[in-house]
């Protein structure tokens, strides 16, 4: 709680969790956003009007002037006896859905304008702040810039998943052209545009200029998931470095999610016991487990090696593992959390099953991928050293028929002056979950984008 | 630039900007896009291989191993003599389009995937990085919480300009309904979307439960302005504080401003120098102007009535002025440049003029808004008190005809526990073309987006 020093007394301003107490004696618990922890007012009813203080219901805004004094009941160490109260908003008990008790996480997701008035979301909303600060500061510290991407593209191909359109065609008297199709000519870009999936390839452009950049900005999947790990609309984190090979990557992710780890237990303690107390008893434990142990750092192909060998040893997975196959997140869990007991960066994956502009090593078969595996959530970091190699590259769009022709521009980083260069992507969201606990990714964002839901 | 000590010499990885010399010694000028200041590399030819140093021309990518040495050129104070260079990505100087030459703006906009790696957009794109940081540094160091509102809204009553529509149908094979309008349930969302053109009203949801929030994250005006002022696509710092009053929130636009441009000049000074000598030789005064005067705090009112006296004294302006007006930059520049030489904060503005949030003074003609008005710029922020009123906001909701419907999640923050507040928006991009002395805002980002523009 903030509060402002009034000559002898303070001021403090917030919202009414709680009001309980007798008639002699009102035990107010305000809060402003500000901590999960309340400060108590104690009220003296005799000396207020009995229809202010009616008024004074869970949820109402008001202003205290008081004496700080130490308290004698127990759960905090200093309370305002109040002085005068102002009324500046009532919340009807009738109407205001967030009483006293608790609400489901499902109730509240319908509420999601009210919920950062509870005590988890402004946790979550707090958590997800400090997130967000100390990684720019981590890149501001390290000399990295921080690159706007574009959000609007005309590029189809960033090739991390399904697009939404972006026009301003009237849908209800759609423009034709002589060929009866859609007539782009008259959209605002003069040509199809969608919303990005990535800002890494324009993370490329500004790492081979500027050398060190990332990125943090919203990014679209129109992918019809209704699951508790995805989003249509979500934030992500894309560090690009020239001259960064494989392992600097590497050395650079573990270094940076320990950062953030660290940033979270120095600066969120109240919200984090908070969190682990209320959902999740594990969290503190599993902050420290990342934070203490060295990450593995394992070829794909060792990765399939040990999951084959826990099912010949009997282990059941619900997915099928053999080299090739694309991971789930039950294989990447059971390497970190049965086999290593610590978080696992594969690497070397399969090319068909990672991006065109992945590195391909010698052997023809493997790409210079990296994934970072974290305990309950799988895999929390993607990235890779870039093919930096003009002739590799375009062998490779080509052989995936990736349209030349919105390419051009992504190949002239490697046409002139190409540098070696490697990139990760985190997505925000996905670091929340493992920071605050929280098991449905629609929790840790406010106002979440799932088919069927954009309200707000 | 980045020097890496090796033994007893450094290391240097950058891109040729430029190389001269003669058949004896070649001087090569280095970057790694961390300085516009180049580190000069000493090359005794006789020791390197001829093909070799005819492949390292302008745009090449380099890696320098040598000793340190004071420099006996002008123009740099030390210099590296080469022992080995690799090469890593040659730039065949008949197609790479960045030669020594300076180009055009124009130009550069068209290769606006290359024009990182010029000295002037490095310069920007590092001034605009140390915006985004100092942006998140203030308001983290006072409180502030950074609060992501939604890019995708259903929202169609933000009321700040066109939108851009959202959609995952299929523009070639629209569904119909039984009215044969477009069917929307089929669509991602259920409903008609479009991309945010301001996070405020979200904003208030995040101040009235968290005390003291900021948003920063792109918005979309789909205007079709090909002006050098308009971007379709651009980023907004949006901070909103519950228990401000105009007065407050003027302090913190001041203090706000004053805080950034102190630290570009604390941490941007080479690049500052740079476009003050390359682009704008007032660039420096400027700043110094606005970081040396108190704001003049001012009603519209007043504004108006000493532009009229303006006119009567012969003063000639392009657009009428007269109370009830909205004031064109030219009016704006006028007092702020010629009136007070002072930056201005005009309040009090017809509420005609102004948007439905804003709270309205006992006059019953004006609301409590606040707009800095710059030098050269014009407005470079926009805010106010807000109505925190239940049943005046939604008078005014009413009297402008706003669908309510979409409106009840915002009355909410007034019908349950309403706080005064207040908050105001800056255009990120307006803010770099006054601090790197830019005239076109298409050149302080670094993809942007305009009519029938949406490249890379």
């Amino acid at each position: 709680m903030k509060l402002n020093p009034k000559g002898e007394i303070v001021n403090a301003k917030g919202w009414v969790r709680s009001k309980r107490g007798n008639k002699n004696v009102n035990f107010i618990a305000l809060n402003d956003g500000s901590s999960v922890k309340n400060i108590q007012i104690v009220v003296d009813v005799a000396k207020f009007d009995v229809d202010l203080l009616k008024k004074i219901t869970t949820g109402a805004c008001i202003s205290v002037n008081g004496a700080l004094v130490a308290s004698q009941g127990a759960g905090q160490t200093v309370e305002i006896q109040a002085s005068d109260i102002l009324l500046y908003g009532t919340a009807d008990p009738d109407e205001y859905p967030l009483q006293k008790k608790g609400h489901s996480l499902e109730f509240l997701r319908e509420i999601a304008h009210l919920r950062p008035r509870t005590n988890t979301f402004g946790a979550v909303l707090r958590i997800r702040h400090a997130m967000a600060f100390a990684i720019h500061k981590y890149f501001n510290d390290r000399g990295f810039y921080y690159l706007h991407t574009p959000i609007i593209t005309s590029s189809d191909c960033e090739g991390a998943g399904q697009m939404f359109q972006v026009t301003t065609l009237d849908l209800e008297n759609l423009p034709k052209n002589s060929e009866n199709k859609t007539d782009y000519s008259q959209d605002f870009f003069g040509k199809p545009t969608r919303l990005t999936v990535s800002g890494q390839l324009e993370g490329e452009l500004g790492a081979t200029a500027i050398g060190q950049i990332y990125t943090f900005g919203p990014t679209f999947r129109a992918e019809d998931s209704n699951t508790p790990r995805h989003l249509a609309e979500f934030w992500m984190i894309e560090p690009e470095v020239a001259f960064y090979d494989i392992n600097d990557n590497m050395d650079l992710a573990e270094d940076f999610l320990k950062y953030l780890i660290q940033y979270a237990l120095d600066n969120c303690v109240d919200d984090l016991e908070f969190m682990n107390e209320k959902w999740d008893n594990t969290l503190l434990e599993r902050l420290h487990f990342v934070l203490e142990n060295d990450f593995v750092r394992l070829p794909y192909t060792e990765g399939i090696k040990i999951l084959e060998e826990a099912v010949r040893k009997g282990h059941k997975f619900d997915y099928p593992v053999s080299w090739g196959v694309d991971l789930q997140s039950e294989h990447e869990r059971f390497l970190v959390e049965q086999h290593f007991k610590r978080p696992v960066i594969l690497t070397d994956y399969p090319k068909e099953i990672k991006a065109f502009y992945m590195k391909q090593n010698d052997d023809g078969k493997t790409v210079r991928a990296m994934d970072v595996l974290f305990p309950r959530i799988g895999e929390i970091i993607g990235g890779s050293e870039r093919e930096s190699d003009y002739d590799k590259l375009k062998a490779r769009i080509e052989e995936l028929q990736i349209p030349m022709k919105d390419m051009w521009w992504y190949l002239d980083t490697r046409r002139f002056g190409s540098a070696p260069h490697s990139g990760f992507g985190l997505g925000f969201e996905r670091l929340l979950l493992f920071v605050t606990g929280m098991a449905n990714i629609r929790d840790v964002i406010p106002f979440p984008r799932t088919p069927k839901t954009a309200e707000f």
